[in-house]
């Protein structure tokens, strides 16, 4: 997302400590790490800067170095190069600590305060926690009585990785355990999907051209289709998994969120609030499912065995650590009605799974075709379409109708694409510097607000309601497929059909 | 343009013999014998077809054939293959006749039954009058003193080239005496503009595409813009051109018929006349020029001496044949306004000259830009533009505004090409292809009717008489420039400017 005359941001103090605990976990190392060398790499922090990774093992901190170059050479989107490693290699320390107990926070404190004084970064902080969520209360209420926490000298922020809880029960007993420490502009929620160049590019497509936002809306937009599409498997992560699915793991966040970008109204202006609630809007403005509509509109998959690229892969239910009777859904598919001015009579159909036959997030736009009048008296009409592809391809893909050029009579759907497809792919802006930048500059505009991740909790519960009261025979899809039958006559039942561009 | 459910072509007797006057002219051998060589090649000619080229020299047939396979392996998109050549020399006769003496018909008319025999030809007769316009009046009263014309068995069809007169009253006169001897229906006016893809491809665009056609009008589009712009200068033409002039040998014609093409209504259907029907609409919709519109809005030019390619080239007044006080204009441009409910405050803006720094015909349409708002509230807004590429790009261009991948904030247009523009140069049907195809089926949709011919000197005449008061002071602009500053001044003074796509 581009910010513009957002004075909450402009020439802000980016000085920081930024604390990452989880300083030796996955994340860290293929995500978090690369995306500061990048950030490095490309000149954007400042020189009041320095990063403290939290572990529990004792290592040096040349040992720590050594590990996350491995990681480094691996993740990053730029070369490896000696000064740029050099650099922040001189702003990086590894902490021992084991932050479920809080008699440490106390010497942690004198450190930050050491590195304050060498960095002059004035007590800034940004705490990242980089760790399952279940420490999240243990480790804020830690910083809270060692007083790193707000209200000591120095802005203090939080960034939160999912889950936010899972369901809207808990996820309001977390925020208000964090809420009790720091304050909702404080803290810090990433939904990684807000950081990729395509999503960002959203707001701009819609906004930044006439010809697209003259045509926003029900009167010329006959559906709209988003789709994040996995072939991998649930992996290492089933022990996460199997207490979260599909819904949750994707719906409730990413899908939710995209969804709001695409339909939200124009915002009165490009600040952080100003986005948000309009996103918000559009949330609040999902029509409530009704037994009926649970019933038609929503569907369950989970994957049997079957064929990705060729190869033989497991079923879900054969995976590590998953039951062999589990019912978590790794794919689901819906359809949302938004029932506004602008969207009423509009679908919006979802869908999301793993183990599917592509791997790709993208968002359809599919407009009104004419009726089958002059060219289309005897011609299948193919409608116009605009695709918004966010990965792997990165671009916008457009497709519309011309005249054969071989032949003298036929039309033919043409179809043209932003060069970015190509130019960009390997070297787009990966989310996570997006998101570590916007949070050191104090840009909240990608991250979540609580009342959207309540309004979208409280439309996640009634269908994981729903999920837990319907009989559900799976595995319902192979592996290799596009998920389950009833995915494909979701849309067939409306005349429409999934489109793969 | 795509012909569908157009019961009065459909299934039509495609069997004839083609008579071209002019046979051994420029225009035979650089675009009829290519055309009907590819014509051959694609397949799509009759059986029960033959071609006789007339001319007055003493030649044998074969003769003939060796100098235009010269022509054809210069001129033809297909290389020429022996097995199509042969095709094409078992159906091509040379027939030696001075056109301007009415007793050499009579013979003509025996060699064309005897033909007709051969062939199976039933007395079709396509007569292409591939010579100066002069003669039309001659061989068409020739044709009918020697019952050649209409009346006889078989159709007849008359195929003549511009110019169609110099005003409207000449225009007139010569319509008069073609009328006397063939029905408006049986006369097809070449404007080889129409027979270019991406010209048919215009009603293709706006009716198939319902993105396009919503947004087809002035609630959308600022401003349109019809560039035919040429590097060549007046070259061997002169002896023509000195008494015809830029308005006469582009505006009238060809770009009056892209202009009723991209700005026309809906047709009830593809039947010819309705298309047509529409078309004239448009011209007559033109806003007639006042004394002060014709002051302000149009611009005449005539090319100085300069640079083309780096090489220089002379002035117009030092080419060939040309007067050394000329005052030929070589340049025109203009803004029309179409007085209708779709295109009323949406100024078209033309031109055409030649010795321009560029070789292209394109329409820009620039779409309506945003109030400054949101995004470009201290950014400059580029529009949108879609652009119809005709030559020598073929193919559609599209720019739009999306976020620079490269950088956190900044906004860019990104353009898009169909790929027609790569694939189908050098390869894409000649305009003469689909115009003798047409002729020969007796689809008139790509020729111009009497009518629309009328209303178009109506409005050049208007322009002709103002040029003729006006004291010009040529040459007024540089070869190898866009033509006179006051070109420029034309939009600027609107607050637009040129698009070079």
């Amino acid at each position: 997302m581009i910010i513009e005359n957002n004075d909450e941001t402009k020439a802000k103090d980016l000085s920081a400590i930024m604390v990452i605990f989880g300083g030796t976990g996955d994340l860290t190392h293929r995500k978090l790490i690369p995306a500061l060398y990048n950030l490095v790499h490309d000149n954007l922090l400042s020189e009041n800067f320095a990063i403290v990774t939290i572990g529990r093992k004792t290592k040096t901190n040349e040992e720590y170095k050594n590990e996350i170059l491995v990681s480094l050479k691996q993740y990053s989107r730029n070369k490896i190069e000696d000064n740029v490693l050099e650099k922040l290699n001189n702003i990086l320390y590894y902490y021992e600590l084991d932050f479920t107990k809080v008699d440490g926070y106390k010497s942690l404190k004198d450190y930050l305060c050491n590195l304050d004084e060498q960095y002059k970064t004035n007590g800034n902080r940004l705490f990242y926690l980089a760790v399952a969520p279940q420490y999240f209360e243990t480790i804020v209420e830690s910083l809270s009585l060692n007083n790193l926490a707000p209200g000591e000298k120095g802005s203090k922020k939080l960034v939160i990785e999912k889950p936010f809880g899972k369901d809207l029960k808990t996820a309001k007993k977390l925020n208000e355990s964090l809420l009790k420490v720091f304050g909702e502009k404080e803290i810090y929620r990433i939904d990684h999907y807000l950081g990729k160049e395509m999503i960002q590019n959203i707001m701009v497509l819609r906004f930044c051209n006439p010809i697209f936002e003259s045509l926003w809306s029900n009167k010329y937009i006959d559906n709209i289709q988003i789709t994040l599409s996995e072939q991998y498997g649930v992996g290492s992560r089933a022990g996460y998994y199997e207490n979260s699915g599909a819904l949750r793991d994707m719906i409730q966040n990413h899908i939710t969120q995209i969804l709001s970008l695409v339909a939200m109204e124009p915002p009165v202006n490009l600040k952080t609030e100003s986005i948000r609630s309009e996103k918000l809007k559009v949330i609040h403005a999902i029509e409530e499912f009704t037994p009926e509509s649970l019933r038609d509109d929503v569907v369950f998959g989970q994957y049997g065995k079957g064929f990705i690229d060729g190869q033989p892969v497991q079923g879900y239910r054969d995976e590590d650590m998953v039951l062999p009777q589990s019912n978590t859904e790794t794919f689901v598919a819906l359809k949302f009605h938004i029932n506004n001015f602008r969207w009423a009579g509009t679908p919006f159909y979802v869908r999301t799974g793993k183990r599917l036959s592509t791997q790709a997030a993208q968002i359809v736009i599919q407009f009104k075709s004419f009726p089958d009048i002059l060219y289309f008296k005897d011609r299948i009409q193919e409608p116009n379409l605009l695709v918004i592809q966010i990965q792997p391809k990165v671009g916008v893909f457009f497709q519309f109708n011309t005249k054969d050029f071989t032949t003298l009579e036929d039309i033919v759907p043409t179809k043209m694409e932003t060069s970015h497809v190509a130019e960009m792919q390997g070297n787009t802006p990966e989310a996570y510097e997006r998101l570590i930048f916007d949070a050191l500059r104090g840009d909240a505009t990608l991250f979540t607000r609580w009342d959207e991740l309540e309004a979208s909790w409280t439309i996640a519960d009634q269908i994981i309601a729903h999920r837990e009261k319907s009989k559900l025979i799976f595995p319902n899809y192979d592996s290799g497929t596009m998920g389950p039958v009833k995915a494909f006559e979701l849309l067939a039942r409306d005349g429409k059909k999934w489109w793969t561009i």
